[in-house]
């Protein structure tokens, strides 16, 4: 494999030496939901251990590569049930954010838990509601779940007083550190 | 390369016979704008025609697939100085379609051109301005295209009475016949 300029295009592409065929690398989508249980105005989140790297042992929302074939709220419905084991009807999409140093997208949508029946899936160690106050803030696994929940809180709250949920777009520019290094 | 479910997956995956590397294939990111004209209410669409396939001839919103290590917003704005040679006030993001049997997602910001200097780039025959009225309905490349554009003149008449442009998801299912065969 060679990284170069192919004919009719402007950067390098690993080709391969061989066959000539040309290996495009272009941004993968991370989708995953908010599963809320809302019982008399008390909200929770549902969210997940990490049984795998990267960041085994930290907080999530359920979320997963994106794959052929599925549109991306069938990938959110499906990463939900991988991971959480739980049944969800999806509501709106909420937030679309860009990683481009870790070359993703993440995008969340909003989702109402259809029962309690869930259970922590392979890739899990537990999965549990929070409500707002109990959220693991130092031990959320990447900074795109940690902004989506502070924008859903926020919103939420605002919600209460008869304003729309809406979507946010963000770019999330650096890495983030873990606060404990 | 035979294809198989490695260890600790769920799905079949092209993977190297020789050493194990497992090619994962994700969908990819499509992503365009809107690029808008306005003046004093007299609003026209910058649309391009198309000197490659698929669709050669056909008009189309500048997009492209999305690179590594940019934005979303980034690449909005690349693609439409590439393909039309505009310079763009990049505005909120509009569209969001799911065209899951080719393994896409299509992306359209709404942006206001920043100058009428634009002139088409090496992947279009021509770029041109287009009055609603003026839009070649039967000669759009893409059904993301002209679902987009519908929402955005539907919405333009709307937003004129005080209304939001908001943000749309759909999902495209099956591919687009060509209306005259």
């Amino acid at each position: 494999m060679s990284l170069l300029v192919p004919p009719d295009d402007n950067r390098p592409r690993h080709v391969c030496a061989h066959c000539g065929i040309v290996h495009y690398q272009n941004p993968k989508m991370v989708i995953g939901s908010i599963p809320v249980w809302d019982l008399a105005g008390d909200t929770r989140v549902l969210l997940c251990r990490r049984a795998i790297e990267p960041r085994h042992g930290y907080w999530t929302l359920p979320a997963g590569f994106m794959e052929n074939e599925e549109t991306t709220g069938e990938a959110a419905a499906r990463e939900t049930l991988e991971e959480a084991g739980a049944r969800i009807e999806l509501q709106p999409l909420y937030t679309l954010l860009n990683v481009p140093h870790v070359h993703q997208v993440h995008l969340f949508y909003r989702a109402r838990l259809l029962d309690l029946g869930f259970e922590a899936g392979i890739e899990s160690l537990e999965v549990k509601l929070f409500a707002e106050h109990e959220i693991p803030w130092d031990e959320i696994a990447f900074p795109t779940v940690s902004h989506t929940l502070k924008l859903f809180f926020a919103d939420l709250a605002m919600h209460r007083t008869g304003q729309p949920f809406g979507f946010h777009t963000l770019d999330i520019r650096r890495p983030m550190r873990d606060p404990r290094q």
